[in-house]
Formats: C-alpha cells, structure tokens, sequence
C-alpha cells in the first residue's frame, strides 16, 4: 500500500458513511424501524453487510441511526456557520423572542413527516437500551440542553431572568413538555402551543421586584 | 352449557388474566422486552399461547404489558379507595404541598428497579407503535393528566393559581421534565428535584397581583 492511495481510500470510507446513514433514514421512514434490517440498509447503499457491523459492532441499527442523526445536527450547524449543533440559540437580547424561535422549529422538526419515524425509532432504542440511550443523550440531547443553559445564563446576566433559578431546571420546563406531547402523541404541536409554553415558562422566570 | 358453569369459567378466565399480566411484567423485568415473547409469556403463566392471540391479537406482547400496568392502576386507586385511576392527587387546599407529594410518589414509581424495564417497554412501544400509543395515552396516561387538571382547576377556583393559566399546559410543565429527566436519563430523579420543579412551576401560576 502506498501513501497515495490512503485520500482516495479515505473518500471512499467517507461517501459509505454518508450512503449508510441516508440509507438508514431512508429505509426507517419507508418501511419503519422493526423492518428495517442491517442486510437492507447495507443493499441501499451499496456496501458489504460486514462493513456495517465492523463500523457499528454493538446495537448495529441503532447506531447508525444515531450517527446519522448526529451527521445531520453537525451539517445543521455548519450550514448556519455555528462550530458546533449545540451552539443554536441566537441572542438577540430578547428572551421570549429568541426562545420562541427555538421551540417553534423543534415543533417543525417534530411534525415533519420524513423524520417522524426516525426519530421516534432512536428515541425508543435509547428508552429501552442504556447504552445506546447514554450515547444518544452525550452526543444528541446534551449539546441542545447546554444551549439553553447558556441563553439563560446570558438572560440573568442581563437583568432578564432571575438569577437565582437553576438554568437546567428552567429549560426542562421548555424541553420536557414539548417532548411530552410529541412522544405520547397527547394533543397537537403547534407554533401557538410553543408560545404559550414559552410565555408561562418566562412567568416563572422573571426577576423578583 | 348450563348458566352454573359460567361464574366457574369467568374465575378461571379472571385467574389466567391475572397470571398473564404477572408473567408479562416478571419476564420484561428480569431479561427485558426484547427477549421476552408471547411464548414464554404463556409458559410462566400457565396458558396456552392461543389464549394471548386470542385475547390480544394485535401487537400482542406490548398489548398484554398496556393491560398488565393498566391493571395495577386500577388495583393501586382501589387500594385508595378511589373510583379510578385519575382520581389520585389530594385537595388539602395546599396547592404546593399536594403537588409535591404526588410528584415525589412518580419519582419513586420510576426509581423503582423491579418496574424500570416494563414501564420503559411500553413507552417505547407506544412511541414507535401509534394504535398501541393512542391506546396507553387514553387509557392509562390521560387519566392520570386530567387529575391534575381538576387539582389545578380547584387551586383556581379557591384564588391559589391564576385563573387566566390553561391548567393543561400547567400540567405539562410539572409532567414533562420529569418525563424528559427519566426517559433520557440525564440526570438522577430525587424529592429535592420534584420539589423544585414544583415550586418554580408554581412561580408562573401564582395569582397575578
């Protein structure tokens, strides 16, 4: 082997990735995830079934359905120039403003019909396998939260929230009632719903006179 | 068949119910859903697997699972003395003091190890399965929501929370943290936590003065 093969190799390594994990999407939007097998992912995207179980020995579907959820999150946030997916709150100094653009693209993302499936799949792996559920939460969930965590650090700082309320605490109160009714399909997701939300969350928030 | 027959043949049938649900919920605990099976499920109770199919022809092992906790709602309200399952959360006329006791009960409910893996089966089975999701949220996760509506509804009407707050999105702020903080695992489930969502939810229900 020599060295000048090793880019072209690498390329090749690379467009697999990308074609499993587009393949992975693919397939669990179409047929749904109990369906969707390793064999079929691998027939999609023109690679060897070896090749999948080598990258992904453990929980092989599902950890390909985490990495490509990943891979969108990081393309994501470089299209929007950001170094990282967990660097999305903007901060244009009003709170409600900014977090009510937030939560009304996770409502988009949450109803749009090609993710729905995919989506809800990994979510229900990570409830049910702790391993798979820990890596989900890192490397998904976690850089999201801390995003919140930081608007609202700024937003104490500057006089908008009270300070002596738990960051973490505060964005749950964002957070857990969206997913709620997404995961248990309660009532409808709406922009009004993720206003509301917002509005009695920062009730709870504002700075004691 | 004589009509004699029939009180035997509902106890017998009663008695395999039981043993089913019993059955379902040991074998999820001790080797998890995914190895668990309607066979063995049928073994452990006594049953032919027929009678399952039978009883439970769609989706029939997570089925069984819904029927088996909705089954121990029922026995816990009726150890209470109440009518049903959503008739759960005591007035005592403090708003704060009746919330953090039931939001500690649940934080207790989901510590629980001998419970962990079937409640999280069959929420993962309800996420990825909407007939078997509608089912659980009608049957056994809405009662428990429209308790708290009527608890917040009575604080409204006794002048303890703002009238002009929609008690539905009041209840998902107290519901869908601890939800999201179990299901992800992000961090550990405790009193002092219940009890601090409690009181920061509460800041933005407080009357407006």
């Amino acid at each position: 082997m020599s060295d000048t093969k090793a880019p072209d190799a690498s390329r090749r390594s690379e467009r697999s990735r990308r074609a499993i994990y587009a393949a992975a999407l693919d397939l669990v939007s179409e047929q749904g995830y109990a369906k969707t097998t390793v064999e079929g992912i691998a027939a999609r995207a023109g690679v060897g079934k070896q090749t999948i179980y080598r990258w992904w020995p453990a929980n092989s579907k599902a950890a390909v359905l985490l990495e490509a959820f990943l891979d969108l999150a990081d393309q994501a946030a470089r299209a929007v120039g950001a170094e990282d997916a967990g660097a999305g709150i903007p901060d244009t100094g009003d709170l409600a403003a900014d977090l009510r653009l937030v939560l009304r693209a996770t409502v988009d993302e949450l109803n749009d019909p090609v993710f729905d499936r995919p989506t809800r799949a990994l979510a229900a792996e990570g409830i049910v396998d702790p391993a798979l559920g820990a890596e989900f939460t890192a490397k998904l969930l976690e850089p999201q939260l801390q995003a919140y965590v930081r608007r609202i650090e700024a937003a104490q700082a500057a006089g908008d929230a009270d300070p002596d309320v738990d960051p973490r605490l505060a964005l749950e109160l964002l957070v857990g009632p969206l997913h709620h009714r997404w995961l248990h399909r309660t009532l409808p997701l709406t922009h009004a719903y993720a206003d509301s939300l917002v509005d009695l969350v920062l009730r709870g928030l504002a700075p004691r006179t």
